[in-house]
C-alpha cells in the first residue's frame, strides 16, 4: 500500500515536548475526508472558505484567521503585520519569538524586539513600561506592539483580566497586542473560561493560534481579531513563505479540532497528566517545583547525578544548564500510566541519590 | 470520529493546478504508519534520520535532505544557503522566484534576482552571460549564482547536457547553480532518465525537489548536493520558518514517494495526460499550441469568447491576460475519461466560436 | 595648519561623472559659515531649521526635505517610505536603483523592483502597465509605486507633460511616484522650468533631490511631496543609517545651492558643456552619437582602438562592454577648454584609425 | 561669496553632545586642500589611496580602513562582515547597537543582538557567558561575535587587558570581536596608551573609528583589523549605502585627525575637561556623581528641580527618566571658562534647592 515502513514504536511517549506527539485520530479522519478530488489551491477551498464559521464560533464574528505552518511562521506574519518598518515589540526575555526562533523575526522580517525579564514569563503593565518609552525620538526603535505568550514559556497562565490590563495599558499608549497562543487551549482549560474571553474579549488585536501541539499533523492560524489593526495580511503570508498551496489540509485539521470540543479534550487532559506528574513529584524527598503548574508543563530542579541518570531513561529536556532547571511536558496523548510510570522512576533514581 | 466534515465533491478534477490535487493513497497511508507514540520534534525522528538513504538512492551519497514546508521556502532558504550577503542570483524573467513568490526571495531574504528575458522559460549559457558581468565593481550585486526550474513555469525541460553546460559555465565563473524542481519528477519521466542524470550528474549545487505537486499533502525539500557550497543549512531553516516540528510526517511522506517508484508513476501519468490532451487539442481548428508540450502542462491560445466560457465550465488559468494564452496543468491522479470530456469540451466551444 | 597633504593636481578634470568634481567655492564657503560653536546634533540645529523654507520656495510650502548622504540613501528610505512591507517599485530596467545600487534597495529594505525595458531610459504609462498588473494577486509583490529617474541614467529628460502622464497613469491604479533627481538641476535647466514644474505640480509623491553632483561635498534630501503619502520618515532615515549627526553642515550647502541660483547656474553649464562636446564631435567621421544629448552627458559609438587609446589620455567610462558605448559627462566645473581639448583629442585618435 | 547666511553663534557651546561641536579648523583646511579639479568617485583617489599608510602608522600593515558616513553605517557594516546569516551579536543592554540606532542592525541587515546587563557598559568574559552558548543548537540566533564600545556609552575605558582579555574568551569559543570605537581616542587618551594597544594588539577583529566627535564634518571609518575574518566589505558599504561618491573628502579628514597627534590632543583636552568638571561639581553638595569619569563625559544625579532650571540655561540631556541621572559631555573645543561658568550655575541652582 505504501513503501515507506514504520520504524518508530507507537507505544513509547515521553515528557519532552507536546510537539513529539503525532496527530489525534479524529484530526487524521478529516485529512481523509479532505481527500480526493481537486480543490483550488491557496486557500480558495471549501474548508479553508468555511473556516471563518469554525473561528467565529470562538473568536466572534470579526475574527479572521489565515492559516501558516508552524508557530514561529505564525509569530513573524502577526508581528510584521502590526509593525510599521521601524516598529519593536516588547516581549519577556523568556519569550519564544527572542529565545527560540533562530533570529527569524530579527533577521526575516527584521523587527527589533525589546525584551524585559520577568519573575515567571509574563508580562505586566508595569513591566512593558520598562521598554514603552521613547516615542517620538528618531534613536530609539518606536515600542508599537506588546507580544506576550499564553500559556507562557515558563508554564504560567495569564488570567483574563490581567491580559486586559496590558491591552489596555498598551492601547492607551498606541501599541498593539499580540498573543502568542501555541498553548492558548492549555491555557483556557486551565482557566475554565473559553478562548475568547481571554482574547477577543480581552482586547487582543492579533493572535497566533497553535494547533500542532493539541494534534494537528501541522497548523497554526494567524488570527486578526481586530480588522482595523491590520490589512493585507494574505501579501505577508505568501511572502514569509507560510502559504500552504494544498490549504485544504491544513484547514480541516482546523475544523476537527474547534468544531467540537477536541481542542479542550485535549487540554484538559494534558493539564490534568501535569498536574498529577506535579503531586506525584511534589512530595519526593529532594525534588523542588520551582514554577506553579498552570498548565501542561512541569519545571523542577533536581540534583544533577539524577537528572543524567533520568535522561538515559526517558526524553525531557535540561531546560537551564545553570540552574539544573529540568522541563517535563505533557501532551494529550499523555496516559495517567505514563505519568505514573514517570513519577515513580524519579523517585527510584532519587533514593539513588 | 471527526467533527470536520465532507465539503467537496471527490470526483471533480480540473485543470488549473497539480497543486489542486490531494493526497495519493500511499502517501496518506505512510502517514498513519508514522502517527503513534512520541518522536522527537524538529528532526530528530526515526523517519528523517531514514531520509539520508531515501534521498541517496537517487542522488548520491553526498546528498544531504532538509525537509521544509513549500516551494517558496524551499528555494529561499536554497538560494540564501548559496549567496553570501552582497550576492545576486540570476533567472529567467519567467522565474517562479521572481514571478510567483510576493517577493519573498527579496523581502525575506535580501536576495538580488538578475533576470533574463527568454523564449521558453529556459536559460542558456549565453542567456546567462547577458547578466553574468561586474565581479568586482562594488555597485553591482554580484552575481553569484544562477537558478533555473526543471520542468520550467512553461512546461518546458531540460536534457542533462543542457543543465551540464549551464553548470560548467556557472562554476567556470565562480557562481553556482540552483534547480527549482518543484516538478523535477516529471522532467525526469519526460526525458527517461534518473533524477541524478539531471541534477547531481550535471553539477547541480543544491535542488529545491518538489514533493506536494506529487502526491504528498505538503512537503519539499532542499537538497544539497555539493556539500562543498554551502554550510549550516540548518540555521537557515529555521530562521526562515521552514521548521516543522513533526517533521516525521514530512520525512515520512517523501520515504512513500521516493522509496519505490511512486514519484515516476505519478509523474509519467500527469505527462502522458498532458500529451493526450495536447493530441486531442492540437487538431481543433482555432486552438494553437504553443509551447513544446514537454511535461505536464498545455500551453494554448484559443479565442477569447470561447475561454471565458470555458472557464465558466472547468477550472484552469487564463495565463497571459494580454495574449490570451491559458494553462491546461495535468496532475498524477487526471484520468483519460478527464482529459477526454475536456477536449470534447474545447471542441464543443469552439464550433460554437 | 593640517596634517593633511595635497595630493592632487587641482587643474585636471575628466569626463568620467559628475561625482568627480569637487566642491563649489561657494558651497565650502558656506560650510565655514556653518562652523564654530556648538548646534544640536540630529537636525535640531538652526540650519535644517531653515531648510523648511529652502524647499519650499522651489517645490511649495507643503515640501518637507530630509538630508541624508547619499543618493543610494535617498533613494530607499524613499521607497521605504511609499511602499508598504508587500509592495514593489516599477522601473526602468537601466534605473540606477536596480542596476548600480548593489541591490540594497532589495538587501537593506526588502525592495521588489519591477523592472521594464525601455528604448530610452524613460519610462511611459504604456511601458508602467507592462508589470502594473496583479493586484489582489497573493503570489505577486503588489505594485505599490513608480520610480523614474530625471534626468535618466542616459542623459535623456522628462518633459513636465510626460511626468503628469505617469503620475496621473500611477495614482489612478493606486501607486506612488517616485523621482530619482540626483541630476533633477539638469533636467529643470535643459527644460527651461523651475524645479517646482516637473515635481510637485506635475503630482510627484516623494523626490530624492541631488546636491553632491552640483558642488556639494556630499549630500541628497529626500523631499516629500505629498505629505499624505508617507509618514515618520525620520524612523526611516535613522534606521537606515542616513542621519548626520552635524547634520548643520549637510543642510546649509543645500541653503547655498538652492537660496540662490547656484543650482541652475551649474546645471546650465554643464549642460551647456555636453552640448558642446556633442557638437564638436558630432561633425566626426565614425563617431555616433547613440542618444539625444538632453542634460550633461554625451553617449556615443566609436571604434574600440580609438576608445582603448583614448581611455589612455584622458577618463570616462566604456558604459556598455557588448556595444561599445562610452559615456562623457560635464560637471559644473567643465570649461570651455576642456571639451574643445578633449574634442580635439577624439578628433585626432579618430584620424589614427 | 555665497547664498546661505550664518544662523547661530558660534561662540556658544553646551555639554550635551560632542556631536554638537563643529569642524576643527584643521580638518576644513584640509577639505580645502583636497577640493579643486577631478578626482576619480568612490574611493579611486588619491586621497583614500593615501588611507592606508595613515591607519597602518597607528594599527599595523594589516589594516584596512573603509571611510563610511556614521557610526552606525560603521557599526552595521562591521557586523554584516563579521556575522553568517544565521550570526548574533553579543552587546552589553546598554550598547548604541541596540538602544540608539533605531533598530538599524535588526532592521536593515537582519542581526540578532543578545543582550546582557552590565554595572557600567562594560562586558567581561564572565558577562558575555551569559549570552554565549547554545552553538549547534538550530532554534538559537549562533553567538558569532561580540561587540563592545571603547570608550562606553556610560563614559567608562576598558583597560588593554581588559580587550584582550574577552578577545580570547570569544576566540576561544569561535566568536569574533567588534570594537564601537567612536570615543577609541578618548580612551586611548585616557589610558595613556596608542590606539594598538587597545584594537589590533588586544585581539579585536573589526573596529568602528570614530571622527565626527573629534573634529571631523562628518566620517567613520570600519577598519579590519583582522583580514582573515572578513571579505569583500566594499560590497557590504555600498549594499549599506554608505559608499561616498566625493570620499577624498572623507578620507583627508582622517588624515587631518591621525596624520599627526589632532586625535590625541583633541581627545586629551575634551578628557581634561570632564574630569575638570567632574572635579567642581564633585564637591557640590547634592550632586553625585555615579559614573567613574574616566573619558570625557560625566554622569550624575541631581534634584529634579535644578535639573529642569538647568536645562532651562544649558544644554546637556537627562540621561535617564527614572534615576534623574544627566550626562554632560565635553568636547574638543570645550574651554575651561565653558566648564567653570558651567559648574558656577550648577552651584547657584543647588544653592536655590
Amino acid at each position: 500500500m505504501t513503501d515507506a515502513v514504520r520504524r518508530h514504536d507507537p507505544a513509547v511517549r515521553g515528557f519532552a515536548s507536546d510537539n513529539n506527539a503525532g496527530v489525534h485520530p479524529e484530526v487524521l479522519a478529516a485529512l481523509a475526508l479532505a481527500n480526493g478530488g481537486h480543490q483550488m489551491a491557496y486557500g480558495w477551498d471549501e474548508y479553508t472558505a468555511h473556516l471563518h464559521d469554525v473561528f467565529a464560533r470562538h473568536f466572534g464574528d470579526r475574527a479572521a484567521a489565515y492559516p501558516v505552518f508552524n508557530g514561529t511562521g505564525a509569530n513573524v506574519v502577526a508581528l510584521q503585520a502590526l509593525l510599521p518598518r521601524w516598529g519593536a515589540v516588547i516581549a519577556a526575555e523568556s519569550a519564544h519569538i527572542t529565545v527560540d526562533e533562530c533570529g527569524a523575526p530579527e533577521k526575516l522580517a527584521g523587527i527589533k524586539i525589546h525584551t524585559v525579564a520577568t519573575p515567571d514569563g509574563k508580562l505586566t503593565p508595569e513591566l512593558v513600561d520598562r521598554q514603552a518609552y521613547g516615542w517620538g525620538d528618531q534613536h530609539r526603535a518606536q515600542p508599537s506592539a506588546v507580544s506576550i505568550a499564553q500559556s507562557t514559556e515558563l508554564g504560567t497562565v495569564y488570567t483574563a483580566d490581567e491580559i486586559r490590563a496590558i491591552c489596555e495599558h498598551a492601547h492607551a499608549r498606541g501599541m498593539l497586542v499580540h498573543v502568542d497562543g501555541s498553548r492558548l487551549a492549555n491555557a483556557a482549560a486551565s482557566l475554565g473560561v473559553g478562548l475568547r474571553e481571554i482574547t477577543t474579549d480581552a482586547g487582543v488585536d492579533v493572535l497566533s493560534f497553535g494547533g500542532t501541539k493539541h494534534g494537528l499533523l501541522l497548523g497554526e492560524c494567524v488570527v486578526v481579531l481586530n480588522p482595523d489593526a491590520v490589512r493585507d495580511l494574505v501579501y505577508l503570508r505568501k511572502m514569509s513563505m507560510q502559504l500552504a498551496s494544498k490549504m485544504r489540509f491544513v484547514s480541516v485539521q482546523f475544523e476537527a479540532l474547534l468544531g467540537g470540543d477536541l481542542w479542550l479534550r485535549g487540554a484538559r487532559h494534558a493539564n490534568a497528566m501535569a498536574a498529577r506528574l506535579a503531586a506525584a513529584v511534589g512530595g519526593i524527598d529532594g525534588v523542588r517545583l520551582v514554577r506553579p503548574v498552570q498548565a501542561n508543563a512541569v519545571f523542577a530542579i533536581l540534583p544533577r547525578p539524577v537528572t543524567e541518570r533520568l535522561l538515559a531513561r526517558q526524553r525531557f529536556y535540561l531546560w537551564d544548564e545553570r540552574t539544573g532547571e529540568v522541563r517535563w511536558m505533557c501532551a494529550f496523548d499523555t496516559t495517567e500510566d505514563d505519568v505514573d510510570a514517570f513519577a515513580a522512576l524519579i523517585a527510584d533514581e532519587m533514593r539513588r541519590g
